[in-house]
């Protein structure tokens, strides 16, 4: 809470610790608790149940203890064998009942981590999609040749080819859609900008080292290791000291530097590699810095985000439109965060992709025109009431979410359905994608709404957009710092009147008062706002002269009645002068493609059963090559044919492979199913072709002519494959599959 | 030329200093070097013009020396005043014939300059342009508001448009059309990479301080600019001090630290703000440096090129490729240059757009399967030979360029090619396009070859694309410092015999003679080079032993004949496995699109003749927005027309602007012209549409229900203009235009 409170200018930047106090959902960039990060279903039975087993757990163990003592009694007394044998035997049964509790325990635990599905079964389908992502160079670790560096990632070329489709269908459903104004700014940004956001003194994360070797450590990461550990491993832990544990990981955002500090010390947690002692926890920035110019004097960062790039442009766009509002303003781009300690995989780098929207809009009238697009829509919300008391996301429909002021307003409520149709339709399963309200403690205190697509992995729920409701803040921070005025102006059609506040300074009373100070007086003077006027003017009627604090010339001095003039006066107003609110969308790329990697991939049997094979069921709109075609067998007349199509499929701009290599059939689907390619052109004559799609295995005959063009209406979206089903003749061939 | 000979890994990287010792064109990254940088036709006659002007100017001036001092003595001397009178006469003749030839000098050195049009005028041309790109949004200098910084700016959303529409063609014409290997790497680089490929030792440009401020200027800029001045401001410069200042200009970049030095003492050169003393040079590495990871050991920089993120990747992606050569490898990204003191605007940048191919190749094999498809192509084209013989560029045919061998090969041959069309298709002027070879001392010593596509502007001619043949420097560069062999391999049909080298140190003998130091000679006897140990051979059988130096251990030791047998074997050999050559085009996006931005801006007189008005002709391929519509007057059932067809618009994914304001006709296209708009369509009916081409101005009628799909084809390039005009009646209309 520390810096989300007091700052927490942009998604996916200063939100770095955020309270999950009932543990009920992941921290947004720190999804993940693991074991403690519970699924929402079920949450609140697998809470009691753990309980309710460490309990019954202590008594049993306290049960055998005392039944212990009686047999090593009975033998020293030199009982009866028979008694002896009883008493073993009432032994052996409470420890079996104690194992079987333990196992209870197990599965309740490893319940509660997955929703479900073990923890090891997660780990397993984990592996299995990152082990086909990185064989078939989806992504490649960078500068891996030199045993990489963790945290930085290639895409390669298939992973490469879905970024560029996710980006472009981003472009088309928001850019192009809303008619957004797209900008493109550097990475390299000088202090002066990252100052005014705040990212220079509160972008921190806190650090412990390992005293002897330097090594450095997330100080949260390591309590929060120990308690998990803890909490899974050791059974003997009383139910207390098991809600203790569970208290820190709940509130473990929460915590300061000292209470950290003081926590690893209270439980002896040491470097984990060295089992060295450990410094006090102290926040490292977490920006790359570097110096701009070769003097030294300018120090610079890489942009942690891409959005202050578009506020420090308000000025200009706001002209670019017209001066009307609202209208939005939209980034594509690299931020650069140079984590403690990276893990995670590709959930959670030093280099990735933003995609942000700042929708800027007047603070009075926060509907949207489009909002009846999109208020039918029902999906997974999870609002701060349901978090709170312990419910679980419900299907709520928005027009709904924003009548019932759940959804604070039209224009978030529109971004969130929108955000809805962009996931869904690049293959986000909807039933694993949620959107959750921020709690109270976790917004800035000036942020108005705050949402979050939640996408489900294997890692648990992720954040992958933020969409919040920032109200004027980054506006009126820039403006502060840069002088430039950051506001938008409503013209009145006709003059309105305006009740405004007065202030005269009596120049000639104050520069005998004050002589050289004068002018910092009269400055101070005009700066009261409305409040400490009135104040000011009531105490001057009342006494005659009050106290004023002059913070330019850093003392109090006395001002008289006559001195200051302050009153209300009735103005004619023509326009009204305000800072615009921000509606601020934010997309992690990378997060969403890798979720969409696992929502993709599924196994299933060769045909001759003796395998499972990967396929990734990307939508056509996703896949990274759209088409393969080859011939059925080598041979120059289907070859030709081949090379013919992939010509057509070329002009069409349809991203494609042809593959004249003699591999069988069977093989070159599964090659293919693998990279997830929608669809496969088998030349098997010369005047039509066999067309399979990779999920049904349907085959349809196409003539050669139309293939290209059928295939592009099928790639573009204008036709789904019913549709050809409809029109082409279904096939089944011996030959053309496996 | 310092490093480029030395080093040079990457067009657009280490070739930072460039030799034009016959200045006959710009250094590649430094197009600016103003009067001095002649344009190729008539460089030799203006060159020899402003010589023999110079030396007339010194002629005149010792005559009127001479006649001044006649008139003066005549004056003291007391003669007749008809005398004086005549003689005065002959000195002011004199006088206004120097005042004649200084003009003409002028007009020379701004014809050398300019290529004809004067620098005046050229200034004049940029700075519409620039006013344009400015007012309109197509870029804005980043981080406005608090006053900047140099060399960064901003794409503002025309801008932003053009600029996806670059890269999307891109894609499109190289990577997708020559199925390429997309790549995207991070910009974060930790140290090693960018050691081995040399960029930490020698990517740097030579600095000086002002001594007493610390302001540093980039050392061979500030003598280029005292050249400059002195050149084309000082009539009274001699010929032969022109010729030196000259030759100064066209050997700045092979100078060293040291030489440099001199000249600016030997001129007194001081700082330009200041006139304070300036320190000697000193290399400035341009990386911008960072740190990756908490504990500051980890040095790393933000990359100045993309290339190296291809290199170390190659391994994987052979083997992506089916272990198969030849193959290309593609990324587009930022890079970033730490320039002294940027000048010269959007041309150089502190962090840019790059667009980089490797295509790996068999270095016994450079043909090209495709070359066919470029070879009839003919373009203006300047090789070598023709540069050092002072000839101009001509055109010539790429099939020629390539059997005569002025291209060295097939696949750079086919590159440069494809090149010319990528460009010509954006809309760059082809009379204004150049492939200029590099001079054999220009280039790295490694390289086989390289030409630089140039664009013509207002700075000159801009180095926008480099074409090189890098030989296999690179890949052999990464996989010695990282000990991973970047190696492909050519299977042979039937196995070969080949001779080999067998070195058999004789342990035993060894082992008596050198002990402990054993295993480190034997090593060292094994890593023997074919012609060393041939020379060992020949000694020991001559003489019985001889001095070998063994690195490991630091000096001589004497190996003796029995201690090592050499021999050579005839052995049979199933593979070839060698390095791969790289072809390398490597395109500056942000150079290009501004030669694009002045190729196509022009002026027209507006209706009534008042003003000037502007326009950029963009292709439809790269116009930021496609097509406007409005309403010819505001009323509802034409918004209703202009809406729908909007709406097919953003269906059929084309960028458009709808405009309800009620702004005249004219005021709009004025406006759109301005932002390169082809086509507006204009509703004046609410069955019929008007549609306006922006360069000829031409109308047609078309239904509002095939309206958008018309546009989609024509803005696609399916169908032309000029098809439309078959197809639709030509359209005049008072009311439509202006």
């Amino acid at each position: 809470m520390r810096f989300v409170r007091a700052l927490n200018t942009c998604a996916f930047s200063l939100r770095r610790r955020v309270i999950s106090t009932h543990f009920l959902h992941c921290s947004l960039l720190k999804p993940y608790i693991g074991a403690h990060h519970f699924s929402v279903s079920g949450t609140m039975a697998a809470v009691a149940d753990e309980d309710s087993l460490r309990r019954a757990l202590a008594q049993k163990q306290s049960s055998i203890d005392v039944q212990g003592g009686a047999v090593r009694q009975l033998k020293s007394s030199g009982a009866a064998k028979l008694d002896i044998e009883a008493a073993v035997q009432s032994l052996n049964a409470l420890k079996l009942e104690k194992a079987s509790i333990e196992s209870q325990l197990q599965t309740a635990l490893a319940g509660a981590a997955g929703g479900g599905s073990s923890s090891a079964s997660r780990d397993a389908f984990r592996q299995a999609v990152v082990n086909t992502l990185e064989r078939r160079l989806f992504y490649i670790p960078s500068f891996k040749i030199y045993r990489g560096v963790a945290g930085l990632y290639d895409y390669g070329p298939p992973g490469c080819s879905v970024k560029s489709n996710v980006l472009a269908f981003w472009r088309q459903h928001f850019v192009l859609e809303e008619n957004m104004l797209e900008v493109d700014c550097p990475c390299v940004t000088p202090e002066v900008v990252l100052k005014a956001s705040g990212h220079v003194e509160k972008f921190t994360d806190l650090m412990v080292k390992d005293e002897k070797t330097g090594t450095c450590y997330r100080a949260d990461h390591l309590l929060k290791d120990f308690c998990k550990e803890k909490l899974e491993k050791d059974f003997s832990l009383s139910a207390e000291k098991a809600a203790e544990l569970k208290h820190i990981l709940a509130v473990l955002d929460d915590l300061s530097a000292e209470q950290l500090g003081a926590k690893i010390k209270e439980y002896g947690i040491t470097a984990p590699d060295t089992k060295n002692p450990l410094s006090d926890p102290y926040p490292f920035n977490l920006m790359f810095q570097t110096s701009i110019g070769p003097s030294g004097v300018s120090p610079g960062y890489m942009r942690p985000e891409t959005a202050q790039g578009i506020f420090v442009n308000f000025r200009d766009l706001y002209y670019y439109n017209g001066n009307k509002l609202p209208f939005a303003a939209a980034q594509i781009g690299q931020a650069f965060r140079n984590e403690i300690s990276p893990r995670q995989g590709l959930l959670r780098v030093r280099e990735f992709t933003l995609a942000e929207i700042e929708h800027f809009v007047d603070p009075q009238d926060k509907s949207h025109s489009k909002f009846s697009d999109v208020a039918k829509l029902e999906f997974l919300m999870f609002p701060r009431d349901d978090q709170v008391s312990g419910q679980c996301a419900t299907n709520l429909q928005l027009s709904e979410a924003v009548s019932r002021g759940i959804v604070n307003n039209e224009t978030l409520g529109y971004f969130i359905g929108r955000v809805y149709l962009f996931l869904t339709r690049l293959g986000i399963d909807k039933d694993r994608l949620r959107f959750r309200q921020h709690l109270a403690n976790e917004m800035a205190h000036y942020a108005a709404d705050c949402w979050d697509a939640e996408i489900e992995s294997s890692y648990g729920w992720i954040e992958c957009v933020g969409i919040a409701d920032r109200s004027a803040y980054d506006l009126r921070a820039h403006s502060e710092k840069s002088s430039v005025a950051l506001v938008a102006q409503e013209k009145f059609s006709e003059p309105r009147e305006v009740e405004k506040l007065v202030i005269t300074p009596i120049k000639k009373e104050l520069g005998l008062a004050f002589k050289g100070n004068q002018k910092m007086v009269t400055e101070a003077l005009e700066a009261m706002e409305e409040k400490v006027a009135m104040e000011m003017k009531a105490d001057l009627e009342s006494k005659g002269e009050v106290e004023f604090h002059v913070c330019t010339i850093g003392k109090n001095v006395t001002i008289k009645k006559n001195m200051v003039s302050i009153s209300k006066e009735i103005k004619k107003e023509h326009q009204r002068v305000f800072t615009p609110s921000v509606i601020e969308p934010s997309f992690g790329i990378g997060r969403i493609i890798y979720c969409l990697y696992e929502h993709s991939f599924y196994t299933r049997p060769s045909k001759a059963g003796d395998e499972q094979l990967n396929v990734f069921s990307f939508p056509p709109l996703v896949a990274p090559i759209k088409c393969t075609v080859f011939p059925l067998v080598q041979n120059q007349k289907y070859e030709e044919v081949a090379k013919l199509i992939s010509k057509s499929l070329t002009a069409a701009g349809i991203s494609h492979k042809i593959d004249l290599t003699g591999t069988s059939i069977g093989k070159r689907y599964a090659r293919t199913d693998e990279l997830g390619v929608p669809f496969a052109i088998t030349v098997d004559s010369t005047s039509s072709v066999t067309v399979r799609e990779r999920d049904s295995k349907d085959q349809v005959r196409i003539d050669v002519e139309k293939v290209a063009s059928v295939v592009r209406e099928v790639t573009d979206g204008l036709s789904s494959w019913a549709d050809v089903l409809k029109m082409y003749p279904l096939h089944s061939s011996e030959t053309a599959e496996e």
